[in-house]
């Protein structure tokens, strides 16, 4: 999307020879060039990114990653190592042919430790899979997100996922401890330690924490294991605007910080789509229409522990809860507020933010930003684009505007706790160019205005690489090039995707 | 310490062209040959490195470190940038006549926001200044540590300080979320932003948390800066074995977690010295003799924030330590405990802790060592290294044994929460080969057969580049050449410290 098609790289064509290596390393049946599997591991999650490999590769070991790109790296094979293809910017799929290297077999969980809080996996294993292998020892991944039924480590790891709770555990640059990770020639750096603190040289596994696969595979993960809280609360709050919103939030910080697990919020618009796109959505809070809703959820620990000396009870947790929802309330800062009776009411009160992204799939097509801000001016955007929405259209009645904008929503939700918004144009008839020129370079030159990032946690990929520069200067995507050249001279993996290409044939000096 | 002395680099030699070239970009008082300015920088806080720096450069802006470095680089001059001069592996002061680049006029707060929880400061702010200013406006510094009043951000960026919040905090890797830093060449790269979600393009800035100073001069530094606790609580207990104290320790991450800002202890050693070097400390609890000893801080957040609802008083989580503390005896975990009465003792509790590395440096020479193990086996490494001490002046009670082992002693403690043990060996006589030897490489070769790391949070500095290889593999090494190689290619910056020499003339495949 946007510009001119990338054209494919000086890389090699597959041949026969290649998928008899291929096969020597993993057997027949890893070595995948049936129609369904190619069609699978083709395009992404979306349908919005399609491309053309030849060949899907399945490894079980990391001594078959480390073969398969020593023998990729040797012949000048393009490579996209894909985890569960839940990305929103087609960074997992091939743009051309590159090979296809799946990591769902490498899934397993290695090692637990409750006293330490650590575990060790596999790339390969699934989000919500570790999640319940660690809920059994009384911990919790460090990270939650929507797609956690189907993502893998790996991938959330190569993409520094955010998602609902980087409020309470940080980012994957500090929860994650360690790191196995195959590079473009099939050398194995082992990076894989449990260990709180080591300070031994630089720290290489930041690097291949959103990296998006261009510098290394990923093949193993140690990662902090946070106790499970034995109790959580979701209340959704609803408020007269997004200033009140922001008031909520820092009211939130301030009476409830030590036990914030999520503050997220949504606009009307989205409540709307879910409302009228999903089975058994409700309203959480009938009795008012409100442009904005909060949702934050507190954890509660302690409790059942048996001791019960210093531990807190989750009758006490919510009380608290609900008279800090009151207070606001009694303060006007929120017009109403509901707090989850039972965790089916607070699972429900999270789908209404959770799937508010599966909702606009079914809705059709849609275009996704995700974008820091400055918190106070996160709405400002969604405003900005309606505005210009608006204006473009009315400007231009004749035939020159080839969709029918009456059928396009502009919707706002995301992590208010991170100053993250997701801002997201449904256009259920397609994508349209002239659509797309209103929406872009737009929303990332008004994001670069307020020092954002345009790409707060979904990643550059292959939607993003001529945006970089709205976010980084020269001298850093310099930088970046000259370290993709120390991991991966040749440049096979995961080509087209995060850098953009160089503008001029001359080298500037870093 | 240890081997041969490194031979100097094939560096230029600084003359009174250099000199005047320096006085142009600085002014002529900021560049200081005087003997009492190279004195104080030319040797560390410990009085055990020293080098032999002909100038000390202080730069007041970006733009002037960014001219001496291109100065620097051009001509082929080493440089050591330098912080407070509080590190303990001689990363800060020169090895031969490299310049040195003071950060201390650095030093301004930039900017504090309280909505957003971040600040930006210059590199040679003091973390104790910080800290001020952060606590006037309800904020605190992410990270703690005893040399706060003279150590710089810059310096703790650079080497990755740990310190003793980070149970809470975690690591700067997640809480520093932006930095302006000069490469080499003088090339600034402007990675300081606020944002505390940004995935676009590799996390270049992480490449500069603990490198020691050898890839960039860090110039500014944007981070988290959580809420001041309204109130924190200090306990002290005594356990029977370093067992107990682990048991403490789950205990506290069980029925604490969620308000636990630090878990410390010292062994009995580390009690006696203190108590016997410095004035006004106190034995926490004179009626017990105890092997071990757990120091824990938890935070109270709320109280005094004016509406109550949601907030927790002080009295309140008082009473929710005392009861931890006395369930904990009830069970015969803990023999007795004592709760800081009030903020006075609270830190005259917390000094005990805090200032047993000041107490060692009174009692003479030191040998250091900051490993991180497993936390069930950390003390072995004490009693082993005892025992090691015994076996070899009792063998060999000849003219051989150049030093007197009775006056050596063998000290542990540490952030046991973290599994961060400081080994110290006391040597008040002064530093010796012949027990040099004794210590080294078995402290470094046992860590490493417990995959535990070597240098947890001193860094490698100058002291420990030819054991790096204990805790990082050949391969992951040679990428950290290469990585150097791309911000450094000259390898002016920092010399002799981080990264061994090439063993052999032909470089390895990565």
């Amino acid at each position: 999307m946007g510009g001119d098609p990338t054209p494919r790289g000086d890389f090699a064509v597959l041949t026969d020879a290649d998928l008899a290596a291929f096969r020597e390393i993993l057997g027949d049946d890893n070595v995948r060039t049936d129609a369904r599997s190619l069609d699978a591991c083709n395009e992404d999650w979306m349908r919005k990114y399609r491309g053309n490999a030849g060949v899907l590769l399945l490894p079980a070991r990391t001594s078959q990653v480390s073969a398969i790109l020593r023998h990729c790296n040797a012949r000048g094979l393009a490579v996209v190592p894909q985890g569960g293809n839940t990305g929103l910017v087609g960074g997992g799929v091939p743009v051309h042919d590159e090979i296809v290297l799946g990591m769902r077999r490498m899934n397993a969980v290695l090692s637990v430790d409750p006293v330490a809080g650590t575990v060790v996996c596999e790339a390969g294993c699934v989000l919500e899979d570790l999640e319940h292998a660690l809920n059994a020892r009384g911990m919790t991944a460090p990270l939650d997100l929507g797609a956690k039924g189907r993502c893998q480590i790996g991938g959330n790891v190569s993409t520094n996922a955010g998602g609902l709770r980087l409020v309470r555990h940080g980012s994957l640059h500090g929860s994650v401890l360690g790191l196995e990770v195959c590079t473009a020639d099939g050398t194995v750096l082992d990076l894989l330690r449990t260990l709180r603190k080591d300070n031994t040289g630089y720290d290489l596994k930041q690097l291949f924490i959103g990296a998006e696969g261009t510098l290394g595979v990923v093949t193993k993960v140690a990662m902090l294991a946070p106790r499970k809280p034995t109790g959580v609360d979701v209340a959704v709050c609803a408020v007269g605007s997004f200033d009140d919103a922001v008031a909520t939030l820092r009211d939130a910080r301030a009476k409830l910080g030590d036990c914030l697990q999520a503050f997220e919020f949504f606009d009307r618009a989205s409540l709307d789509l879910v409302l009228s796109t999903l089975r058994g959505a409700r309203d959480p809070l009938p009795k008012t229409r409100a442009p904005f809703y909060v949702v934050t959820e507190t954890a509660v620990f302690g409790e059942g522990g048996g001791a019960g000396a210093g531990s807190v009870t989750h009758r006490a947790a919510r009380r608290r809860v609900l008279a800090w929802v009151r207070s606001l309330t009694k303060r006007g800062v929120v017009i109403d507020g509901v707090v989850g009776e039972d965790s089916r009411h607070a699972s429900a009160l999270w789908n209404l933010r959770e799937r508010i992204s599966v909702a606009l799939k079914h809705a059709g097509a849609v275009y996704k930003y995700d974008v820091s801000l400055p918190t106070e001016r996160m709405y400002d955007l969604v405003v900005e684009t309606r505005n210009r929405l608006a204006a473009s259209t009315s400007a231009s009645t004749s035939a020159s505007t080839s969709f029918d904008a009456s059928k396009v929503s502009v919707l706002g939700y995301g992590h208010l706790g991170d100053g993250n918004l997701h801002l997201n144009v449904s256009s259920p008839d397609g994508y349209h160019p002239a659509l797309e020129a209103i929406l872009e370079p737009f929303v990332y030159e008004w994001t670069a205005e307020q020092r954002g990032s345009i790409s707060a946690e979904h990643g550059i990929g292959a939607m993003k690489p001529r945006e970089l520069a709205h976010s980084k200067d020269e001298a850093s995507i310099e930088a970046m090039r000259r370290v993709k050249e120390v991991f991966d001279p040749r440049g096979i993996l995961n080509p087209y995707k995060v850098l953009p290409p160089r503008s001029t044939e001359h080298r500037s000096k870093l």
